[in-house]
């Protein structure tokens, strides 16, 4: 086993994980040193003690540095330094290790292209559900598989808000702020609550499982801004949780890609993980049904994760950037957004009362939708009545078809909410 | 990638799974050529055609022959034939794949000492969990973690039978006998039922991550044939699912391996696993708690583990045979067998109720230990009453010595059944 020379990119927790890893006495100590470091702020206080290694003020710089072997790149975002510096390195014939979801699932095929024409590889263990070993299971473990659908709980912080909201009853936005004030969100927090990050996960396993490429503009997005607290209660009346799914599956030659709040039965292993606990479900054949369920953030499982793709480098370990279970396989159609067969949850603010659970159900039944249950909640605290249905199993764009019909309707106050059950 | 010709040694539904999975369009396909056969029966009704495959009366022969890169081992069995041509595959420089978990877990130093000096891999993913990529999660997915404790559900037929003893409230000889009728349980149990089959396993897993040798007789064995109804339905009552634990801790230089039945806790995930699939459950830092869920037997799930092996071994992933996070740490005293520390349930069956419990909860009281709980159940088809009784933490050593004083008075009709309980 050789030695790898680091060049550590960004010193935040997870970065200063790894510089603790690499320093204790376990295994990773013994293949890897860290040679160079570059970071923000060279003086930010820190748990550890980077003296002993070259500082770079210029990312690019150390990327480019002839005394590395492996870029371990933890600075995030889809473009800026965190892009250059990667190009840099693997232009330089310098392996890349990275946690950045965002650069993989938006430039990942130009990334892997230049990896390959310079012989090197690009690792990120780290980029998907923390510390569960999800890319290595999908890429080796089930290489001689045909994936189904693969589905998870891939976003902490979604993930989090629904738990809190679930448990104390309280509004979307008073929890949110909440966990802005924990810094268990960020100060903006699109890329967690509107699906983005759990978009960029997926885009990524996607293209282990089905395509080889990632293609994360083919993802449909829909956040947890939505959901409201009388949601949540009703679901678990039904015996479900609401959780952010991110899923794909392949069926027909399509590909149906998204991350959207979903209704899943209390007892799949998927609705009992709460906070910031990640589970990926994959369904393959021949293997059947696999769970995986652990930590999907912070600085210990993030960094074993980096750590793992430093051992199989020093290893010697090389394989196509997205190779996996596609490799060879059918060539995927992106799915019609709204085409999903599935049953439905749909909640309605009604104004008034009367005569509209009458005009909903009409509806709903000249456009061939079969009601299964039909709810209603006292209003928590405004005038509005929330009105909850759960259809039999159809098309969505039919129930939104039937949906758009009844939105001309005086009594309805919103756009009604939609999300699909999932056993 | 290079293709890897295959002598399949074994041509049961797993043996046949795999002949499936190397003729079909699957990726498989383009990496292994299978060249050479051998199994107990050449004129078996098989669902796989073999005749286009080199047949072998003697599975040395096949062993030893020079047309095979790799002997892929699925007969089975610590010793005889497996071991045999396991041994000439390696002797004569071929890679070993196999499913045989009796043959890892009782001869796996000797065999991983003649791989070493032959510069050869055995490989082994199909061994433990069937379909769960368990192995190579260990082993390079966690590489850089100190592992904390393993455990798991790791042995199907047990599984089976306590969930349908808990569905159905029958008796263990009952289920069993139905079991074996439905082709669920062997004609001969006891590998499965006596904890023996899942200390295989569990001597596999505890040697990736914590001694890289696995001690089988190391291994304190408990099985599920003194399980009654009653305590199905008393550990439902108090809200915890009775399993087959094989669980290995690693606690101040000791190593406590185990198999045995132990309430879990039901909304740990492992409570929840039903019949034939299995659960591991690893907790390492820093990567924290990991769950892993899957089928753990059959022939799509072993045979998916089984390819991957394959497939590693085309990419010319080459790694010693037990490595994993226990490489370089440190060495491990085996714990004594009585001296865990935990809750514990008791179940009494006694002639004759009053006074016993007076009897029973002195008795304890002097011993230190304090009771938690104390339940009576009715008899359902004897004049014996069982009385159960949970415990705070104590010493099972102090427990058992209380246990054995009390063994002494005529109302007690059995040995009491003591199991641990696990949140």
């Amino acid at each position: 086993m050789k030695s790898l020379r680091i060049g550590l990119l960004g010193l935040g927790t997870v970065g200063a994980g790894l510089v603790q890893m690499a320093s204790g006495d376990g295994p990773l100590s013994t293949i890897i040193e860290i040679v160079g470091v570059s970071a923000r702020n060279r003086n930010a206080a820190r748990p550890v003690d980077i003296s002993k290694y070259e500082w770079f003020d210029d990312p690019c710089a150390l990327a480019a540095n002839p005394n590395i072997d492996v870029l371990v790149e933890l600075i995030g975002g889809a473009n800026g330094k965190a892009k250059e510096a990667a190009l840099i390195a693997l232009q330089n014939k310098k392996h890349v290790v990275t946690a950045n979801k965002a650069m993989l699932a938006e430039h990942g095929v130009e990334l892997a292209q230049i990896a390959a024409q310079n012989g090197v590889e690009i690792r990120y263990e780290a980029a998907v559900a923390g510390g569960i070993p999800i890319v290595k299971a999908l890429r080796e473990g089930l290489a001689a598989n045909k994936i189904n659908s693969i589905m998870g709980v891939m976003n902490g912080t979604s993930n989090y808000i629904l738990t809190e909201m679930q448990k104390s009853g309280r509004e979307f936005a008073s929890v949110l702020a909440d966990a802005q004030r924990l810094g268990l969100a960020e100060a903006d927090p699109t890329l967690d609550i509107s699906g983005g990050d759990a978009g960029h996960k997926l885009a990524i396993l996607s293209a282990l499982a089905f395509s080889g490429a990632p293609d994360y503009a083919a993802i449909s997005l829909e956040g947890i801004e939505e959901i409201e607290p009388v949601d949540l209660e009703t679901a678990q009346f039904l015996g479900y949780a609401i959780k952010l799914i991110a899923s794909a599956q392949a069926h027909d030659g399509k590909l149906r890609q998204s991350v959207r709040p979903t209704l899943v039965k209390l007892n799949n292993p998927i609705a009992q993980v709460d906070g910031a606990t990640n589970a990926v479900l994959v369904n393959a054949d021949p293997v059947g049904t696999l769970t995986f369920i652990g930590s999907g953030a912070g600085a210990g499982p993030t960094a074993s994760a980096v750590a793992a793709d430093l051992m199989d480098l020093a290893h010697g370990d090389a394989r196509p950037v997205f190779s996996g279970p596609c490799i060879g396989r059918e060539v995927f159609e992106t799915a019609d957004k709204n085409s999903l067969a599935a049953k439905f949850y749909v909640r309605f603010r009604v104004a008034d009362k009367p005569g509209v659970i009458a005009k909903i159900s009409d509806t709903l039944a000249r456009h061939q939708v079969s009601i299964e249950s039909f709810l209603q909640k006292p209003p928590p605290s405004t005038q509005n009545v929330a009105i909850v249905l759960t259809t039999q199993i159809c098309n969505e764009d039919v129930l939104i078809d039937a949906l758009h019909e009844l939105s001309g309707l005086d009594e309805f106050v919103d756009k009604p909410l939609i999300m699909p059950l999932h056993d």
